[in-house]
Protein backbone atom coordinates (compact mmCIF):
# COMPACT_ATOMS: atom_id res chain seq x y z
CA UNK A 1 0.00 0.00 0.00
CA UNK A 2 1.22 3.35 -0.88
CA UNK A 3 2.22 6.10 1.75
CA UNK A 4 -0.39 7.87 0.91
CA UNK A 5 -3.34 5.05 1.17
CA UNK A 6 -1.73 4.33 4.57
CA UNK A 7 -1.61 7.63 5.98
CA UNK A 8 -4.93 8.47 4.10
CA UNK A 9 -3.29 11.88 3.15
CA UNK A 10 -5.68 14.86 1.65
CA UNK A 11 -3.24 15.49 -0.50
CA UNK A 12 -1.34 12.97 -2.22
CA UNK A 13 2.86 13.61 -1.56
CA UNK A 14 3.82 14.88 -4.88
CA UNK A 15 7.87 14.95 -4.35
CA UNK A 16 9.10 11.56 -4.59
CA UNK A 17 12.88 11.72 -3.15
CA UNK A 18 10.60 12.83 0.16
CA UNK A 19 8.12 10.36 -0.55
CA UNK A 20 11.11 7.65 -0.55
CA UNK A 21 12.56 8.70 2.49
CA UNK A 22 9.47 8.48 4.19
CA UNK A 23 9.21 5.17 2.79
CA UNK A 24 12.44 4.03 4.24
CA UNK A 25 11.41 5.51 7.88
CA UNK A 26 7.39 4.11 7.77
CA UNK A 27 9.27 0.44 6.81
CA UNK A 28 11.58 0.82 9.32
CA UNK A 29 8.82 1.26 12.18
CA UNK A 30 6.26 -1.18 10.96
CA UNK A 31 9.75 -3.58 11.45
CA UNK A 32 10.34 -2.57 14.34
CA UNK A 33 6.84 -2.63 15.98
CA UNK A 34 6.71 -6.05 13.73
CA UNK A 35 9.15 -7.46 16.41
CA UNK A 36 8.46 -6.02 19.17
CA UNK A 37 5.59 -7.82 18.69
CA UNK A 38 8.03 -11.04 18.34
CA UNK A 39 10.16 -10.27 21.04
CA UNK A 40 7.30 -9.82 23.72
CA UNK A 41 6.17 -13.29 23.83
CA UNK A 42 9.44 -13.91 25.11
CA UNK A 43 9.31 -11.12 27.40
CA UNK A 44 12.29 -9.11 25.75
CA UNK A 45 11.83 -5.35 23.74
CA UNK A 46 13.51 -5.37 20.75
CA UNK A 47 16.67 -3.16 22.05
CA UNK A 48 17.26 -6.10 24.10
CA UNK A 49 16.69 -8.84 21.79
CA UNK A 50 19.26 -6.87 19.34
CA UNK A 51 21.89 -6.69 22.59
CA UNK A 52 21.47 -10.69 22.48
CA UNK A 53 22.18 -11.48 19.40
CA UNK A 54 24.76 -9.23 18.83
CA UNK A 55 26.52 -11.17 22.22
CA UNK A 56 25.90 -14.26 20.84
CA UNK A 57 27.86 -13.63 17.79
CA UNK A 58 30.80 -11.67 19.03
CA UNK A 59 34.40 -13.27 18.84
CA UNK A 60 36.26 -11.79 21.32
CA UNK A 61 35.75 -10.02 24.98
CA UNK A 62 33.77 -6.82 24.14
CA UNK A 63 32.95 -3.95 26.59
CA UNK A 64 29.96 -1.39 26.76
CA UNK A 65 31.42 0.31 23.92
CA UNK A 66 32.31 -2.07 21.31
CA UNK A 67 28.74 -3.33 21.66
CA UNK A 68 27.58 -0.16 21.36
CA UNK A 69 29.13 0.16 18.21
CA UNK A 70 28.05 -2.62 16.68
CA UNK A 71 24.09 -2.50 17.10
CA UNK A 72 22.44 -1.41 14.23
CA UNK A 73 20.14 0.70 16.33
CA UNK A 74 22.35 3.58 18.47
CA UNK A 75 21.12 4.05 21.59
CA UNK A 76 22.17 6.15 24.28
CA UNK A 77 20.19 3.92 26.58
CA UNK A 78 22.33 0.62 26.11
CA UNK A 79 23.20 1.22 29.98
CA UNK A 80 19.73 1.12 30.49
CA UNK A 81 19.13 -2.04 28.36
CA UNK A 82 21.78 -3.31 29.44
CA UNK A 83 20.74 -2.93 33.40
CA UNK A 84 17.32 -4.82 32.40
CA UNK A 85 19.08 -7.48 30.91
CA UNK A 86 21.51 -8.10 33.90
CA UNK A 87 18.11 -7.89 36.73
CA UNK A 88 16.84 -10.78 34.09
CA UNK A 89 20.19 -12.65 34.71
CA UNK A 90 20.69 -12.58 30.73
CA UNK A 91 24.23 -11.13 30.64
CA UNK A 92 26.55 -10.48 32.92
CA UNK A 93 29.39 -7.67 33.11
CA UNK A 94 32.55 -9.34 33.93
CA UNK A 95 35.37 -7.06 35.82
CA UNK A 96 38.82 -6.64 34.25
CA UNK A 97 41.59 -7.21 35.79
CA UNK A 98 43.89 -4.08 36.34
CA UNK A 99 41.35 -1.46 34.92
CA UNK A 100 38.28 -0.89 37.77
CA UNK A 101 36.41 1.38 35.18
CA UNK A 102 35.34 -0.84 32.09
CA UNK A 103 34.45 -4.45 32.22
CA UNK A 104 33.21 -6.80 29.71
CA UNK A 105 29.34 -7.80 28.65
CA UNK A 106 28.74 -11.63 27.99
CA UNK A 107 25.79 -14.13 27.94
CA UNK A 108 24.65 -16.17 30.86
CA UNK A 109 23.69 -19.11 30.00
CA UNK A 110 20.13 -18.58 30.59
CA UNK A 111 20.88 -15.33 28.07
CA UNK A 112 22.55 -17.94 25.63
CA UNK A 113 19.56 -20.67 25.95
CA UNK A 114 16.83 -17.68 25.54
CA UNK A 115 18.80 -15.76 22.31
CA UNK A 116 18.90 -19.44 20.53
CA UNK A 117 15.47 -20.21 21.20
CA UNK A 118 14.13 -16.65 19.95
CA UNK A 119 16.67 -16.30 16.99
CA UNK A 120 15.04 -19.26 14.53
CA UNK A 121 11.86 -17.81 15.42
CA UNK A 122 12.89 -14.42 14.16
CA UNK A 123 14.78 -15.67 10.82
CA UNK A 124 11.85 -17.01 10.09
CA UNK A 125 9.45 -13.96 10.36
CA UNK A 126 12.85 -12.40 8.42
CA UNK A 127 12.26 -14.43 5.83
CA UNK A 128 8.97 -14.49 5.71
CA UNK A 129 8.86 -10.52 5.42
CA UNK A 130 11.27 -10.58 2.36
CA UNK A 131 9.82 -13.33 0.24
CA UNK A 132 8.65 -11.03 -2.35
CA UNK A 133 12.74 -11.06 -3.43
CA UNK A 134 15.03 -13.16 -4.73
CA UNK A 135 18.47 -12.92 -3.50
CA UNK A 136 19.82 -10.65 -6.64
CA UNK A 137 16.95 -8.33 -5.81
CA UNK A 138 17.92 -7.92 -2.13
CA UNK A 139 21.20 -7.69 -3.07
CA UNK A 140 20.29 -4.68 -5.44
CA UNK A 141 18.39 -3.35 -2.94
CA UNK A 142 20.86 -3.48 0.04
CA UNK A 143 23.27 -1.72 -2.97
CA UNK A 144 20.75 1.16 -2.76
CA UNK A 145 19.94 1.87 0.51
CA UNK A 146 24.01 1.73 1.05
CA UNK A 147 24.16 4.78 -1.80
CA UNK A 148 20.94 6.08 0.25
CA UNK A 149 22.89 6.01 3.62
CA UNK A 150 26.02 7.57 1.47
CA UNK A 151 23.60 10.53 0.84
CA UNK A 152 22.33 10.66 3.97
CA UNK A 153 25.47 11.30 6.32
CA UNK A 154 26.65 13.13 3.34
CA UNK A 155 24.32 15.57 3.69
CA UNK A 156 25.56 19.42 4.37
CA UNK A 157 29.37 17.84 4.22
CA UNK A 158 30.31 19.65 0.48
CA UNK B 1 29.69 1.28 3.36
CA UNK B 2 28.16 -2.12 4.06
CA UNK B 3 27.02 -2.88 7.29
CA UNK B 4 29.53 -5.33 8.35
CA UNK B 5 31.88 -2.36 7.30
CA UNK B 6 30.03 -0.13 9.29
CA UNK B 7 29.76 -2.35 12.31
CA UNK B 8 32.73 -3.79 12.10
CA UNK B 9 31.45 -6.61 12.22
CA UNK B 10 33.94 -9.70 12.89
CA UNK B 11 31.55 -12.27 11.37
CA UNK B 12 30.22 -10.86 7.84
CA UNK B 13 26.81 -11.19 7.81
CA UNK B 14 25.90 -14.44 5.85
CA UNK B 15 22.33 -14.00 5.25
CA UNK B 16 20.58 -11.90 2.55
CA UNK B 17 17.99 -11.42 4.02
CA UNK B 18 18.48 -10.44 7.52
CA UNK B 19 21.34 -7.94 5.34
CA UNK B 20 18.79 -6.75 4.05
CA UNK B 21 16.39 -5.74 6.91
CA UNK B 22 18.76 -4.03 8.74
CA UNK B 23 19.61 -1.71 6.32
CA UNK B 24 16.31 -0.22 6.50
CA UNK B 25 16.57 -0.40 9.77
CA UNK B 26 20.20 0.99 9.71
CA UNK B 27 19.12 3.74 6.80
CA UNK B 28 16.35 4.88 9.07
CA UNK B 29 18.52 5.59 12.15
CA UNK B 30 20.92 7.54 10.17
CA UNK B 31 18.10 9.77 8.88
CA UNK B 32 16.85 9.90 12.16
CA UNK B 33 19.76 11.01 13.55
CA UNK B 34 20.60 13.52 10.55
CA UNK B 35 17.05 14.93 10.77
CA UNK B 36 17.29 15.57 14.65
CA UNK B 37 20.67 17.38 13.75
CA UNK B 38 18.91 19.49 11.52
CA UNK B 39 15.75 20.30 13.91
CA UNK B 40 17.79 20.63 16.78
CA UNK B 41 19.03 24.39 14.73
CA UNK B 42 15.46 25.51 15.58
CA UNK B 43 15.07 24.23 18.72
CA UNK B 44 13.05 21.12 17.37
CA UNK B 45 12.84 17.55 17.88
CA UNK B 46 12.10 15.40 14.66
CA UNK B 47 9.04 14.12 16.48
CA UNK B 48 8.13 18.17 16.82
CA UNK B 49 9.22 18.57 12.88
CA UNK B 50 7.00 16.12 11.79
CA UNK B 51 3.51 17.37 13.82
CA UNK B 52 4.48 20.81 12.34
CA UNK B 53 4.63 19.28 9.00
CA UNK B 54 1.88 17.54 8.86
CA UNK B 55 -0.58 20.47 10.55
CA UNK B 56 0.88 22.78 7.62
CA UNK B 57 -0.85 20.63 5.03
CA UNK B 58 -4.20 19.22 6.26
CA UNK B 59 -6.91 20.43 5.09
CA UNK B 60 -9.72 20.18 7.35
CA UNK B 61 -10.14 20.34 11.12
CA UNK B 62 -7.41 17.48 12.82
CA UNK B 63 -8.22 15.84 16.79
CA UNK B 64 -5.69 14.38 18.36
CA UNK B 65 -6.24 10.95 17.07
CA UNK B 66 -6.69 12.20 13.31
CA UNK B 67 -2.76 13.67 13.79
CA UNK B 68 -1.29 10.59 15.09
CA UNK B 69 -3.15 8.30 11.99
CA UNK B 70 -0.92 10.67 9.37
CA UNK B 71 2.37 10.68 11.47
CA UNK B 72 4.97 7.96 9.49
CA UNK B 73 6.47 7.08 12.80
CA UNK B 74 3.62 5.95 15.04
CA UNK B 75 4.27 7.44 18.46
CA UNK B 76 2.53 6.74 21.89
CA UNK B 77 3.46 9.49 22.98
CA UNK B 78 1.82 12.23 20.70
CA UNK B 79 0.49 13.48 23.92
CA UNK B 80 3.99 14.42 25.27
CA UNK B 81 5.09 16.16 21.86
CA UNK B 82 1.71 18.11 21.61
CA UNK B 83 2.36 19.77 25.39
CA UNK B 84 5.81 20.67 24.17
CA UNK B 85 4.92 22.50 21.15
CA UNK B 86 1.85 24.34 23.00
CA UNK B 87 4.15 25.29 25.70
CA UNK B 88 6.66 27.10 22.65
CA UNK B 89 3.53 28.31 21.45
CA UNK B 90 4.06 26.35 18.31
CA UNK B 91 0.49 25.00 17.91
CA UNK B 92 -3.11 25.52 19.72
CA UNK B 93 -5.53 22.64 20.87
CA UNK B 94 -8.76 24.20 20.09
CA UNK B 95 -11.99 23.25 21.87
CA UNK B 96 -14.99 21.23 19.92
CA UNK B 97 -18.16 22.98 20.29
CA UNK B 98 -20.53 20.72 21.72
CA UNK B 99 -17.82 17.89 22.38
CA UNK B 100 -15.79 18.09 26.00
CA UNK B 101 -13.83 15.62 25.41
CA UNK B 102 -12.25 16.36 21.90
CA UNK B 103 -10.68 19.06 20.35
CA UNK B 104 -8.67 20.27 17.39
CA UNK B 105 -4.74 20.66 16.89
CA UNK B 106 -3.52 23.65 14.79
CA UNK B 107 -0.58 25.48 14.10
CA UNK B 108 -0.54 28.76 15.70
CA UNK B 109 0.94 32.06 13.16
CA UNK B 110 4.24 31.53 15.63
CA UNK B 111 3.86 27.40 14.18
CA UNK B 112 2.86 28.30 10.75
CA UNK B 113 6.26 31.02 10.53
CA UNK B 114 8.36 28.14 11.99
CA UNK B 115 7.83 25.59 9.90
CA UNK B 116 7.70 28.01 6.92
CA UNK B 117 11.56 28.95 8.16
CA UNK B 118 12.56 24.29 8.31
CA UNK B 119 10.91 22.79 5.45
CA UNK B 120 13.10 24.69 3.33
CA UNK B 121 15.75 23.52 4.47
CA UNK B 122 14.37 19.93 5.47
CA UNK B 123 13.62 19.71 1.97
CA UNK B 124 16.83 20.42 0.48
CA UNK B 125 18.90 17.79 2.97
CA UNK B 126 16.11 15.37 1.44
CA UNK B 127 16.88 15.99 -2.14
CA UNK B 128 20.79 16.13 -1.54
CA UNK B 129 20.39 12.37 0.67
CA UNK B 130 18.75 11.28 -2.44
CA UNK B 131 21.00 12.89 -5.52
CA UNK B 132 22.40 9.50 -5.88
CA UNK B 133 18.94 8.48 -7.57
CA UNK B 134 17.06 9.23 -10.48
CA UNK B 135 13.31 10.01 -10.54
CA UNK B 136 12.65 6.33 -11.83
CA UNK B 137 15.01 4.80 -9.67
CA UNK B 138 13.21 6.79 -6.79
CA UNK B 139 9.60 5.14 -7.71
CA UNK B 140 11.26 1.40 -8.05
CA UNK B 141 12.77 1.79 -4.47
CA UNK B 142 9.42 2.96 -3.27
CA UNK B 143 7.64 0.35 -5.07
CA UNK B 144 10.18 -2.15 -3.29
CA UNK B 145 9.56 -0.83 0.09
CA UNK B 146 5.93 -1.01 -0.41
CA UNK B 147 6.48 -4.75 -0.97
CA UNK B 148 8.94 -5.06 1.83
CA UNK B 149 6.00 -3.38 4.20
CA UNK B 150 3.41 -5.57 2.90
CA UNK B 151 5.69 -8.92 3.49
CA UNK B 152 6.58 -7.29 7.12
CA UNK B 153 3.13 -6.95 8.28
CA UNK B 154 1.67 -10.13 6.16
CA UNK B 155 4.16 -12.02 8.76
CA UNK B 156 2.46 -14.80 11.15
CA UNK B 157 -0.55 -14.20 9.12
CA UNK B 158 -0.40 -17.40 7.31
Amino acid sequence: MSLNQELQLERPMDDVRHELILNVVRTATLMSLQGNTLFRRYGLTEAQFNVLFALKYKMRDWTQSDLSKRLVVTRASITSVLDKLEAKALVRRVAVAGNRRIYHVELTERGATMVDAVEPVYRAAVHDACRPFTDAQCRTLIRQLEELRRGVTGVNEG
